[in-house]
This record gives C-alpha cells, sequence and structure tokens, in this order.
C-alpha cells in the first residue's frame, strides 16, 4: 500500500480542512505572528507505531521539519518521544490535534492486530490475522494501512480488488454453484474468487467450483476443524485458501486458529480499536 | 447539527467513492442487471440508534427507496429492523458496507454516550458528559452527530468556534493570564472563551481573568471538588463553567461528576467506541 | 482566523483557476518559456492593507519569489510599494489578476472597517464595529479576515459557531422565549446564544430568558437608548452584550454607538465594499 | 453563459458548504424537524432582477419548492416578491443567508449596469458597457452573468477566451508591434487580438498590425476622440473595435462614450457594486 | 464494474464541466430559454455500442428524458438510433459534445475488442483477449468498462488489485526470484501475483516460485509456444496462467493465440483506438 | 495555453490518484522503502515530443527530481532519451504508467498534427490545421495542448471561447440568418461569430449576414471550390475566414487544403490518434 506522497497529502489536507473551518481562533489570539517552536509527539502507553509516515507528511505539506524517531510497524515504550517537530507556531498548534488522532488510531490498530498475530504465533497456529471492510467510514486507507503496519492481512481495499460472493449476492443469484459459474464465465483473469459459505456442504460446493477462497461464516470451530477434514478427503484443501469469518474475537481467535484456517478475519480490529494514548508537548520556544 | 441535503451526500459520497473504487466486480458478475430486492437493515445487539439519517441520505441519493422504522436518539432492540429498503439489487449490495459501517460507528458512540449520561443521571449528578475533538481523523461530523444524538455535548465543532486555551498555548504565551488577556482583548464577542488548567491556582486566576469555561485538566476528584469549593469561596463559581476533562473514564466518571462541575469531558466516546453490530439482508428477490 | 498554508492554498488555487480556463492564451503567445522578470504590487490610493498574506501564499505556491513591503493591519499610502515580486514571466502574468483582485478587495474592506472604527474611537463610544454574514457568496473566509484585519469583529464564521436566533426562527418557534428555551435545553455549553429581537419588551424578555447577546434588529437610535435603560434598571444590562442591527450605515453609525449599546454591524463593509485601487507593474525584465 | 444545472449546483453547493460548516446549530435547536413553511424571497429597494436562477437551483437542489415571479433581467419594485419557496423549514433557514447573498450582489451588479447603460442609451452614445476582470475573487461567473443580465458586456470570461495583450506583456515583448506579430503568427483562428496602448501612435500602430479590438487605456476623453479621428483619417476605423478603459465612472461615462468608441469598459461595476437589499420572510408554519 | 450512479455522475459531471467552462455562449444567444426538443443519438457506422449507459446518467442528470435503443455490448447497424433525448434544448445542446465523445471512444474500444475477439474464437484459440493499463491518462474506468463491454478482459483496474512485478522491479530487487520471494511473503491472500519475464528461464522460475500468472513479455510465437512446453514438461503449466504481451497488434494476434497461451494483452486497444462515429440530431422543436 | 503550474499539478494528481487506488501494493511489497534509483524516459519510435512539460511537473511534484532532453515541440529519433528522472524508486515505479500515458497519448497526437501540417506545407497550401472539440472525454487540455505543440490550431478551448452556430441550433433557430442574427444582438464584442452551413448559398447568407468564419460542413472539394469563388465574386471573401469540416482524412486533406480554404479540421487527431511507444528504464540503482 504504497501511495505517492502527493495523494496522501490531499487526503491529509482533508481532513485537517474539516477540523480546522474558518482559522484556528485560538491560535491566532494567543500565538505571536513569527514565534517558532520544537515540539515532541510523545506515546503515553506502549504499543506498535503506525500513522507515523502519514503525521510526517501532513507535518511536512504544513511546512513544518519533522524528524522520526521510530518507525511504522516498531514498538514503542510508554513515554518515548516518537517525533521531533520544529516549526511555526501557529501551524504546529493549528495541526495538532489531527495528527494525534491519525497516529493515536492507527497505531491503536496496529498494536491490536499485532498482539492477536503474536498471540497465534504462539500458539503455533499458521493462520493469518486479516481485517475486514468493516472500518470507520471512509477511512479504508488509513485503517488497512495500520492492519498491514501490524502484521495483519488488508483483505479487500476496495470493493474492485476480489471478487467475494457474500450471503446476500447467493441469495439473488439462487445458489451458491450459481453465483460461482456467474463470476467465473466473465472474471478477469487478475482476480481472485472468494465465496462466503454457511455450511459444510456449501464448502464443498465452492471448492469443487473453483473458487479461490472460501469463507466459512459464523461457523464454530468444531465446524470449521470438519470443513478443512472434508475438503482434505476430497483432496480439494489444497486447492483453496479457507477463511474462518463471523463471532470471531480476542478470545475466540486461538481456537479458531487452531482448526489450521488459513486466515482469521475480524472486523473488530477496525471497527472498535482502542486508540493508543499519544500527546504532542512543545519543548522549546525560540 | 442540521446540515442540508446536498451537502451531507457530498461528504457521503465520498465514502462511497473510496470503498467501490473502480466498481465493484462481484455484483457486475453476479447480480442480474435489472433486478429489484427489498431489504432490512437489522440491529443484532440493543442500543442507541445514530446514522439513521446519514444512511437513509445516503440510499436515496443512490436511487434507492427508503423507510426507517427507527429514529436517531431512539432505543433499539437487538433484532429490531431499523430500515426497510427498496430498489436496483446492485445498488444495495454496493452501497451495503458504507451504510453499515455509518450506522454502526454511530449507533455504536450513541450507545457509549446515552449509558455514560444516564449512569450520570441515576446519580444525581447534575453535568453534562461531553465528547472532544479527539474523534477518528476525518469524521468530526459523523462522531460529534453521534455524541449529540447520545445526549452529549458536541463541545468545538471546529478550531473556529470557541477560543479554547490549553497548555501548548499557555507554554508559548508565558502564562495563564497572559494568554487570557490577550485572547479577550480582540476575540469576537460572539465567542467564548475556555482555558485549560493544570492546577487550582490557575483556575482561580482564570476565573477573575474573565474565562467563561474553565477546564481542570487531570485534575483528581479530589482537586477538582477543591477547586469548586475555592471558585465559590471567591464568588466566582457562578461566573465560569467548570469542565473536567483528562483520565476520565467510564468507571469514574460518576465520582468525577459529583464534584458538581459542569461538564465531564472524554475522549474514549469517539476515539475508543465499540461499534454496534448491524447488518442488511436481502429478503424479497422480485 | 489562523488558516494553515497549505489548506488556504487550496482556495486560493481554485480562485486562479477559474480565472485561467484552459490556460492563459496571450501569455503563452507574447512571453518567451524562460523570461524571469521582477514586479511591484503598487496601491494607487491610501488606506489599510489586507489580502497580502493571501497574495503572498498565492505567488509563492505558484513558484514565485515574494517579499512584502507592508503587513496586513499597516496603513498604506498611495503608490506605495507593497510587494516585491520576482520569477518566471509567464507565471506573474497569468496570477496577476487574481492577486489583485485579492488584494483589492480586501483592502478596500480592512480601509473601510478601520475608517468606521475609528470614526466611533474619535466618538468616544466604547461599541465595537462588527460584519455580518452579508458578505459575496462563498468570500466568507476572505471577507471577514478582512474586517478582522481593519479591526472589527467577524462575528458568526459559519451557522455552526453560535446560536443566533433571527425573526424567522421565532416565527416558527412561536415567540422569542420559547425559542430561547429550546435553545438552552440542549445547546452545547461551547456556544453562545444570540436572539434578534424587534421591540424592548422582547430585549427584556431575551435577557431573562438568558440570552447572551441580544441583537436590536432595526432600533431607532432612540429606541436603542431605551432598551438599554431598561437593562440597567432591571440590572440585566451587565449579563448580556448588546449588538445595533439594520440601517446601520457609516453616516448614523456614531449616532448609534452612542447609545452605549456593545457592538454596532453592519451588512455594508462587506456586500457593498469599495475596492482599493491596486496594480501590478513589472520593473525590470531579465 | 449557459451553465448547465447539473454543474452550476456544485457551484453553489460549495458557496452553501462554506456557510453551513458542520450544521445549522441554531435551526437544529429551535426549529422541529417535520416543520413545512411557505416563504418569500422580498426586495426592498427598486433594482433590475439577477440570481433569481442561481438563487432557484440552489434552493431546489436543496430539496425546497420553488416559484419564480420575477425573471432575471426584469425590473423589480421596492416590496416586491420575487419568489416563493415551501418546504422543510430547516433546510429553508440554512441556504436563506446564501440565497440572500447570492441575489443582493448579482441584483446590484446588474441594477448599476443597467443604469448606466440606459444613461448611455438617453444621451444618443452607441458605446456598450463592458465589465472587467476586477471581480470579486473566485466569482467571475457570477459577477459576469449578473453584467449580462443587465445588459452589459462580459468582456473576457477567462484567460482563454481571447489574447488581450496589456502593458505588462509589451513591456517584456519589447513593443506594441513586435506583441502583436508574435501574438498573430501562432494564434488561434478562433480567437480575437485585443491591445492595450497608452498614447496614440500606438492605437495606430495596433490598428496597422492588425489588432481586432484596441484598449485605449487611461486616454482623457480628448485623447480618446483625437484617436478616433486619427483612425478614420487613416481609413481604420471601421476595421477595429475601441475600448475605452481607466478611469471611466459612473460620472463620466456619458463623456467618454460620447467619442464614438464601441466600448467602455470599469472595474467598479463588479469590484466596487452596492449590493440590492433583498430579504426572505417566512410567511406560513403548516 | 458496477459504479453505483452517484459515483459515475461526478465523474461525468466533471467531463462536462471542463467543456463547459463559464457556459455555452452560443446556446444562450441562439436558443431561447424554454424552447424543449426531441433529438437522437445515431450511429454513422456499424460497431458494438458502449458507453451507452453512462450517456443515459450524464443525460439524466443534467434533467434531461432518455430511452436507449441500444444496451452496451449489443451490435449496431451504420445509420441506426441509439438514444432517444427528450428536454430542454439548451442542456441537450450544452451535453452533445460530452455524450458524443463518451459514446464514441467507448464504442470504439468495444468494438475493436470484440473484433479481435471474434477472431480469436474463429481460429479456435481459447485465449483471451486482455487490455493493459495503458490508457487516455484519467480515463481507466471508461477505458477498461469499454473492453469489458466489448468481451475483453479489463485486467489491472489499479495498481492495487494484483500484484504484478515488472522488469523495473526486477531491476531493483535483483531477480524475479527475490521479487517473488518478498511479494510471497507479506502479499495479501486475496491477490494474485502476475510476474513478468523475458526468457524462458525466468518463466520457469517464477512458475516454480508460485506465481499465479506469467507474463510473457515480447516473446516471439515460437518462444512462446516453447514455453508452453517448457512448463508442460515441468507439471507446471496447469498451475499458472500465462499472458503474451508485447509487440501484439491486430495482425499477428492470432498466431500468438494460437500457442495456447491463457490470455494476450495488446495496449492499442485503449491507447490507440479509433472513436466511432456517432452524431447527435435533433428532430423535433416543440 | 499556459497553464499556472499549481493548477496542473491538481489535473496531474487526479490521473495519478486514479491509477493508484489504495496504493501500489507490488511496489511496496517488492521495493525497499529508502532505495534512491535513476530512470530514463525513452520513445521507441520517431515523432514529435509532447507531454513533457506535463511529465516533468507531475513527477517533481511527486518528489523527483528531472531533467527534459528534448522540448516539447522538438523531433525526437526512435530509441532517443526523452528525460532523465532521479529519486525514490517506490515514487518512480508508481507514477511510471500516469507519466507514460501522459507522453505517448500527447506525442502521438503531436506526431499526427505535425505530420499533417508539412504535408499541407509541402503541397504549397496556405491552409492552417484545426482539430476540434471530439477528444478523448475530460482531456480537453491535453489533447488540444498537443495539437497546439504538433503546429496545429486548438480552435475552441470550451463551449465559452467563441460563438459557434452548428446545425442542431438553426434547426431550433429556424434559420441561420436568424441565428446569426440573434447572435450578433448581444454578443460580446470579445468573441468571433462561425457558422457551419452546408451549401453556398447558406455561406453567402452567413457572410452577408456577419460571421466572422465560416465552416463549410460535409462539402466535397468541388463544392469548397466553389463556395471560395462565390465569395470572391461578391467581394465577401476577405471579410471571413472559411474552415473546411467533415469528411476530412489524412488522405484527402491536401485536396481540400488546395481550395483556398483558412482553415482544415478534423476530428481524427485526438479522437482517434494512434499513442507513441514510449518507455520507462531504470538504469542505476543506488
Amino acid at each position: 500500500m504504497f501511495l505517492s506522497r502527493t495523494i496522501l497529502e490531499e487526503k491529509l489536507r482533508r481532513m485537517l480542512a474539516e477540523d480546522i473551518g474558518q482559522g484556528d481562533i485560538t491560535t491566532a489570539l494567543v500565538i505571536p505572528a513569527d514565534t517558532v517552536v520544537e515540539a515532541e509527539v510523545l506515546c503515553k502507553e506502549a504499543g506498535v507505531a503506525a500513522g507515523i509516515e502519514e503525521a510526517r507528511i501532513l507535518l511536512e505539506c504544513s511546512g513544518l521539519s519533522t524528524e522520526a524517531l521510530v518507525a511504522d510497524g516498531e514498538k514503542m515504550r510508554s513515554k518515548q518521544v516518537l517525533m521531533k517537530i520544529s516549526g511555526d507556531a501557529r501551524t504546529v498548534l493549528s495541526v495538532e490535534r489531527t495528527v494525534l488522532n491519525l497516529v493515536s488510531r492507527m497505531s491503536g490498530i496496529a498494536t491490536t492486530t499485532r498482539n492477536l498475530a503474536e498471540r497465534l504465533r504462539r500458539s503455533g497456529a499458521k493462520a493469518r490475522i486479516a481485517c475486514t471492510r468493516k472500518t470507520a467510514p471512509g477511512l479504508l486507507y488509513f485503517d488497512k494501512k495500520a492492519v498491514q503496519v501490524g502484521g495483519g492481512d488488508t483483505h479487500r481495499l476496495h470493493l474492485d480488488d476480489m471478487i467475494l460472493i457474500k450471503d446476500n449476492h447467493i441469495a439473488v443469484a439462487g445458489s451458491v454453484e450459481k453465483a460461482i459459474r456467474k463470476a467465473k464465465e466473465r472474471a478477469s483473469l487478475s482476480k481472485k474468487i472468494e465465496v462466503e459459505v454457511t455450511n459444510t456442504e456449501d464448502a464443498l460446493m465452492a471448492a469443487e467450483a473453483g473458487a479461490d477462497i472460501i469463507m466459512l461464516d459464523n461457523f464454530s470451530p468444531e465446524q470449521t476443524a470438519k470443513a478443512v477434514v472434508l475438503l482434505e478427503k476430497k483432496k480439494l484443501r489444497e486447492k483453496v485458501l479457507l477463511e474462518a469469518s463471523g463471532g470471531i474475537t480476542a478470545e475466540n481467535i486461538v481456537v479458531f486458529a487452531s482448526t489450521a484456517v488459513d486466515i482469521v478475519s475480524l472486523g473488530e480490529i477496525t471497527n472498535s480499536t482502542k486508540a493508543l494514548d499519544v500527546s504532542l508537548e512543545i519543548v522549546k520556544v525560540k
């Protein structure tokens, strides 16, 4: 997910513009026009850094100098200084909140992702953690980027990058089989096809029909394990990736992962994330 | 926070555009072009509805018919049908996730806000709950609207709607007093002035200097209570509103509120919110 | 009203884009591609400078070097050089008109504001001059900024930064009292409440109901004076700010101000402003 | 200047969005959600209507019904009802100011233009009134449209629709002659060429070099008359249009026009316009 | 590639806005304001229809009624009426060219694609035609949609929907093998991996390293055939899709396709397309 | 057509944004974050350079250094290096395709234009080549700029820069004469008037009515020649420019041009252009 800087600046500028409105009236009244300051972005609790790159670009395109002391994906201790900033005081103060909101949300997502990923690793499971499209509305880029930084799989980035046949598609198409057949007839060769199924028979049918990935939706761990065994018996296990999804939480993720699926996906990483506590302190007024 | 529909459509369209990318490839392959369906938005857990108005506008500007069965601010039972939708199947499926992300985030925020507000009410405290500018980046409008729907105070909507002198402003200005004096000299008469203080002396000084609101930042409940008493003794209590902020959580909010402050504000309502579980089901294919 | 540069650039770029269309065809034909020039922005009549900051940002984001010889808010003599510009000749010529339109409108507004403010000061009145939302459509930021530079009060910057209950709101709500009560019940504590009244009784009622500011709309100077006296008698004068509005012009402003109101506001500063005559001259071709 | 409605809506929506910010907080607090009203736009002084079409489109794209009782370009009496509006009360109140700002500015410009045009007509002069690119910044479309509605000539709509060689172009090109020669060599056949000259010799040279229009910049009425005579003597008068420009005001416009030039242009119509007083009144609450 | 209408409108509006500029001056002068007309879009040469859906949406969001007499993907005879339009004459005339440019380009692309696809079908080859990202700049959506309508494969829709390791990536990564290994380590499970190779050894290596698709870049038909044979011998042919690319034209496409590759891709469909001749005629003035 | 850089950047950024989507996933996986490279843009066939300026601006606003070795309008040999680029490898790879699409389309258009222009020049004809508004939809600026670079006439840049009365306008207006009369009554003096005619009588009538340019639409070369002779006989030839249009191709353009018309215009330069083959090669990894 490399986004060239000029494109990212536009997304960030829009966030800032919403927050500033017609202008930062406090700063204009209280801070003299030519004051130069040095400031630090600090982490107030331990976690995994994310959003540092985005913060840097926002600060720089606002005319400030920055130095990142931690890179996206690295661990942060509580009270660690993450970035040093210097430049026009009014600018620093008017972008402060947007910068902190970015870093605290993205680091929160990355930290949760990393914690879950390490829990799986320690359990010996091979499954990867993936997020879904259940993000804060409009923040797909930032939420998925943070998941990736935390070591998770971004799953679909848009509705255009993989064919994912869900319950509602099947309801209209008539059956899993019909839906897959339609998709395979005209799908671009550049796209994978994933199918969401709600029972083991449909999982089998999907594998036989040529799905690349099968999402076992709201299966219990036992059902999940059975589906794996059935596909192995039918010599189809190697041909598909299996994704456990629905009802998965931090509590039961290891149990699901231990069923030998390839992916466990959960929405709460991105839609119920806990922001990490970060702050910005002015350390020197020049 | 009434936003005329034509403006809101643009914000919603941008969210949808990010999610769709170059187009919904699954729907195009699997769903015939002229299929008409009926669908329902369902709540899978109890809570307070929010985002229904926004969802309705997004659905309608996409060419679908909607009927809202619950209004923003009303309580929802688990499994309750929130909205009925009818129209072009491809359109329904391509906006589904954006609609659900809106409703689940906004309802999550409204539910948390309402729960905290009711807890205060039951405790007999008069203080109001307020959110901060610690929102998901770029979602100030939606997050603040959800807080309001839940019965909370939106606090600043932008950097331009109240003068709020914070620690970093004071650091540059030199002292609480100087910062307030500068602000009062040239501030628009249409704006209130709030000052963040970190100790009781500064609270007193801010009240004497004419602040409209004083934010007691990271005070313990005891310090908060002392500040209230001091201001009463100095006959300044009536002239200012007091806001307790920093370190306030669902656990200790009643303790803070019982100190007779006017406002308790906390960032976690909007930056660490738990999304409510909502889904969309196609119930009829015509 | 401090707007960070990156946000302001976008507003300015949009103005320039409208003027240029598909490109400056004259300049492309007549001016060789690599010509470098020096130019000056000159004032052809005396006044108060405004828009210099905005002009500088537009010129710089177009790749030109600038030196401002006057700061926003300073007095300018006729024929004074306001800015020196150097850089690519084609760029200078294609931004010339947008730059001049900004400086001439904003300086016109600032000059009128300053003149009125000084007239009040000389008369001994304490009232401040304020503008309204009667600006050129779409130019709220620039018009309000110019008023502020001229020493006036910006009043509301948006519909979201103060509650202002006007005649039409009262017509729907039923009465001044009902409208204020509704507003106070749920208004954010961060916002002031202003009420527009058309007679002395309503002014009194508004003050009793807890309005922060009362707009005496289309009162004669005599009625205005009476309202002030009545509020003093009722011990309510200290609790509210009084704004005289409607029918106020450069001619009668001193009379209104001498009634001891706090604010006199008038739309003509921003919607019937006289542009200051400024020009740009190329002084050297390199 | 016919702009298809969908394009115009976008320009108007942007104006509205600036004014509303995060939402109309007064209306949200004071006006119940489902109130329907009827309202009227009234003119408080006589003039020429303009902006009615633009107001109608803004109101309609906001979901309101409108009936225009006057068409752009028609005369309006004081107290005349210009438009009837009906629909959602909150929407009416939140677009009110943007609508009025449009109509009052555009009608102000159209009224001034018409007055000047009629003055010329009564004097028997054939010259047309034209505006310049000295408009409110960013409002080229609206200001030029208003001039046209008032009966004036829009002159250039952009930097791309006519070649206009001005003093600064000539300063870089070296001479009037060189500048015209360069322009004629490669100019598109679809464009006219106008040249600004500061003395009679250059006017003659420009006519000989093939300019379509010659702008006599800052000529006195006497110099203007002389230039006309000279061109007639040289049999060049028929080949060019002559535009008097610079220093022309409502006071001296007839004198300039009586010199038999084809166009008199002045910036003050659009950059120092007096807004017409219009208001919106709610006349019925349903 | 189903794009919900509200998103597509925005893309189309932008095209129209570029063409109209400050307004259609001819139509404003020549066509009375309330004229209603009926018009037809006609095809002046045979081909495959595309862009009809896009034209319909642009016309409808401009306030016109339309009836499509041909659907995207259907064959059109010369002189066939494709669409009927009715509504405001000025609007019809101001959108005419944008509508025709859309239909003529998209139908040109669809026609070429269909012709090539049928040529392959008649030759008995199984390979599918695919386009590349060599489109008109900024027209990825429209060009790819037209290819799809014509029966071709859209290939990547963005840089984010498949991993495609090209010559320049390999140059930086060091070798085909290293590049694939890096990609496979961290790639999302939702994405396929394609690798561009320039010789048979690298094709083999890529297949062994687990590429999903191998692009045989600038291979001659003979080399292509050899690569197929080699992969079959190594039992890798079933595991990968093979794409012939580079130097493929309408002339040699059958030769390439007959080598049993899965995909033949060529840039000229979208970057050197021949527009189909379509026109719009007003057939009735009401 | 000089467009100031800051405006052009926005158009180019939008193209890039469409292509990148949520990010370049290949580059992010395969190319290390701090790699610096040197690259070259090469021409693989001879032609006329165009788009070099646009490519340079896109590359520079993406943070890369560039050196152009050829200027727009110059001839390029096959295999010639057009530009050298250095900077961040990920950025180079993510903008590569957008840059190449710009240069290959614009150079293709410029090359075709130049070839036709030279063919006319060699034939001794005086007529200029012009393009039309038949461009790729949304690419008016880029396509017209390329025509100009190739030595052609851009004709109208928008619907607002010349009055062009076409068949459909005449159909509504009633006759050529009525349409011209209406246009001349109120047209801005800054605009030329062109009229499309379909027979010699209308050409004569248009010339008498005062058209500046007459478009002889779908005339055969013989009819064209006759029209020229007729206008000469009537002493009207000098007063108008004649444009041959419709049915003109590379094959018959010399025949048309030899009829002594002033302009021959054809849509295929811009809507059926052949892209020039250009590529980008990384030449050094630092």
